[in-house]
């Protein structure tokens, strides 16, 4: 059974239990949450996950780390070191979104270490094995693609991103209506060429019905993803972007009647002005599937500091209702990331989703902020340093520059507010 | 005359005229905002500025860096670098914060180098010049802290933060009413402490008419500062906090009946779901002044990198109606700024600053990311660059990733989107 099929049959299974205990919520709120498709499990039946998650209404926001080769740099350990300082630093999903050499091996490498979620864009697969075979992409046939699904859900993929709403009427709106940049996303762009060549239909929303008996045999989760998502602010919320999440709507009714779990993937690049609006317009179309967004960017002339721009937007979007934000690294649009670009990725969308999880006033958000405020008033450095969302970086900091007095910092010295407060405030 | 003097005569000054042709307004509407307060203009009329700058409605919103010795580290040389970088990166205004040996002469070389306006917080020299004669707080008589005002003020400086809302009554309240942390402002706490122990209101409440003259004598801006801010976002938004803003309120009355300009000071640690109201309420209460926020800070737990937790909140604030945004550096809590914080500070607080700016739809905002979206599309990476908020990251990460390709970067390589997109949907 799958968990939808769980749910609806007014069971509790194992996972919802785990995640319920994760979030201090009751069980039956995981249970009516994925019975309604307000709330995801994304786990494959085959796969021992030993961290499951749950996204979506009500629980805290999830973010998702991408990690994966490409081929100008195709290294399976490296790319399994930035998965584990992914983990470590709070990454709740991982998607591999390999492009490399051997994609399968990679997969599979990553898949035997990673105890959170694990997520694919089966269409790289799809694309860049029969690149290596001299084929080109639209001399793909649809058993091709559908092979890459059956293997990967094969392989124990907990979700995949299936670009279905890239039909035919939002890629003829784009024709007539250029933007700055048509697409960004690279599954869109492979579909576009594919259907633009064949003059034929999204090959994922044709036979969706195909899609749904992989997913639902392995109970994958699908994200249905963005393909026409914006990739500048002035593109930002236009035809050809809510066609494709009109057409997510209507998938996702498809995918809840045959018991598929769903998620719908966003933009983007978006001005601040119009995320809240992105996201009531997710929430409203898409029967309150949980909203996976990329960012989003709040601006475009940031690049080396994405990570940045992208947790102004995450964090505007998930206090607006987003549930899992894909994190940005300074890396974006630039190159591959690094470990330490990982790591600065995670950390700021952390900050992000935390920040918005206390703006929701989700349950014991806030006690993080009291707790470490504490530490704080008290200039204990060393539980400062274990409550911050990163150590390492604050303790260096701290080590490099000694104040004279121990209980204070070189900002203020023995001029330190906190101090004088507590003398003249609370010792009379 | 002061700026608002020749408004309320209807003559447009120099400082005006410069000012709209560099936001791209009608002189008369800068004109019109410093008449009724919204608009600022920091300018000491010692000084010859090269850089002047309005802060207030309908103009870009502005960023603050600041520099200044400490105790512990005190290198003139040093300040004036951090100065320099902060400039170069858009910095609009400077305030020079020392604390170290020697403010006056720490205060008088930054003044000679600096092109944009100098704010101070003529407090510190105040308590520290007094420490250095080892007196206490408390028994600084009041002629002392004025005599310090008007030598700033013969300095130059262009604007002061006054702390003249940290009256009583707010003290009471927030004896009566503890926070986590109580007091986190230097000039709140040695005013707190001076008030306390000598059993007197805030001498700069009490005597404000003496600060009005000074300010009005050398047409200074006055920036009334918020020494009751929350240090924590558990305590944001209490009563403290409020009752010291309608202080603030009624100040600044005062302040506009004398032809003084006037900006009121913001918090601090705030959840996103406070900053709107923080805004709204400054404006309503204030009479429409331009806000200066610090932050806010939408989280406590990110020691080490709260110029993005402050990056999030300033974009926030920006968009709802702040109008400059001090920044806040990775060392915050930590240390005293690096030149390398003082960058990374910067940038963060303009990408807020900027991403603001193109969701309140200020004129020629968006253009910024329209030009740098169409060298992204051409993948012209030197304008790319040339473009950037700093350029020099990302062209060191892109140097340090050679894709095999030139027209593409290594996160997709020959898949690049945009490419394909463009012989797909372009070249028929």
């Amino acid at each position: 059974m799958t968990q939808i099929d769980t749910a609806r049959k007014g069971r509790i299974s194992a996972e919802m239990r785990a995640i319920a205990r994760k979030e201090s919520v009751e069980p039956e709120f995981i249970r009516k949450g994925v019975e309604k498709g307000s709330i995801v499990i994304p786990k494959n039946r085959k796969r021992r996950l030993k961290k499951p998650c749950g996204i979506g209404a009500g629980l805290t926001t999830k973010i998702n780390a991408n990690i994966g080769t490409s081929k100008d740099s195709s290294d399976i350990r490296h790319e399994l070191k930035k998965m584990a300082a992914a983990i470590s630093l709070g990454a709740d999903a991982i998607m591999d979104l390999s492009t490399g050499k051997g994609i399968s091996r990679t997969r599979r490498s990553i898949l035997s270490k990673c105890d959170v979620p694990l997520g694919t864009v089966p269409l790289y697969e799809i694309t860049i094995g029969q690149d290596a075979k001299r084929k080109e992409i639209p001399d793909i046939t649809v058993d091709e693609m559908f092979a890459v699904l059956e293997e990967q859900a094969e392989d124990g993929v907990d979700f995949f991103t299936i670009h279905a709403g890239v039909i035919q009427r939002a890629v003829d709106t784009l024709r007539e209506n250029p933007r700055i940049l048509d697409i960004v996303s690279r599954g869109g762009a492979f579909l576009a060429q594919w259907m633009t060549k064949n003059r034929r239909e999204n090959p994922f929303y044709e036979y969706f019905d195909r899609v749904l008996k992989i997913a639902k045999e392995f109970d994958i989760t699908l994200s249905l993803g963005d393909g026409l998502r914006p990739g500048s602010i002035k593109d930002a919320t236009d035809a050809p972007q809510i066609l494709e999440l009109m057409a997510l709507g209507e998938l996702r009714k498809k995918a809840m009647r045959q018991g598929v779990q769903v998620m719908i993937e966003g933009p983007g690049h978006v001005p601040i002005n119009q995320i809240e609006t992105n996201v009531a317009l997710e929430k409203a179309i898409c029967g309150g599937a949980p909203f996976y967004v990329l960012g989003p960017l709040v601006t475009d002339v940031a690049p080396g500091y994405d990570h940045i721009t992208a947790a102004i937007g995450g964090a505007i979007a998930a206090t607006a209702g987003a549930d899992f934000l894909c994190y940005v690294t300074p890396a974006e649009h630039l190159r591959l990331p690094t470990i330490e670009d990982v790591r600065e990725g995670v950390i700021a969308t952390k900050i992000a989703a935390h920040a918005a999880d206390v703006a929701k006033d989700i349950k014991g958000a806030i006690d993080w902020d009291v707790k470490i405020s504490k530490a704080r008033l008290a200039r204990n450095w060393n539980e400062q340093f274990r409550l911050a969302i990163d150590s390492s970086k604050p303790k260096s900091y701290r080590s490099s520059s000694q104040p004279g007095l121990t209980d204070v910092c070189t900002m203020c010295g023995e001029f330190c507010s906190m101090k004088i407060a507590q003398d003249c405030l609370r010792k009379r």
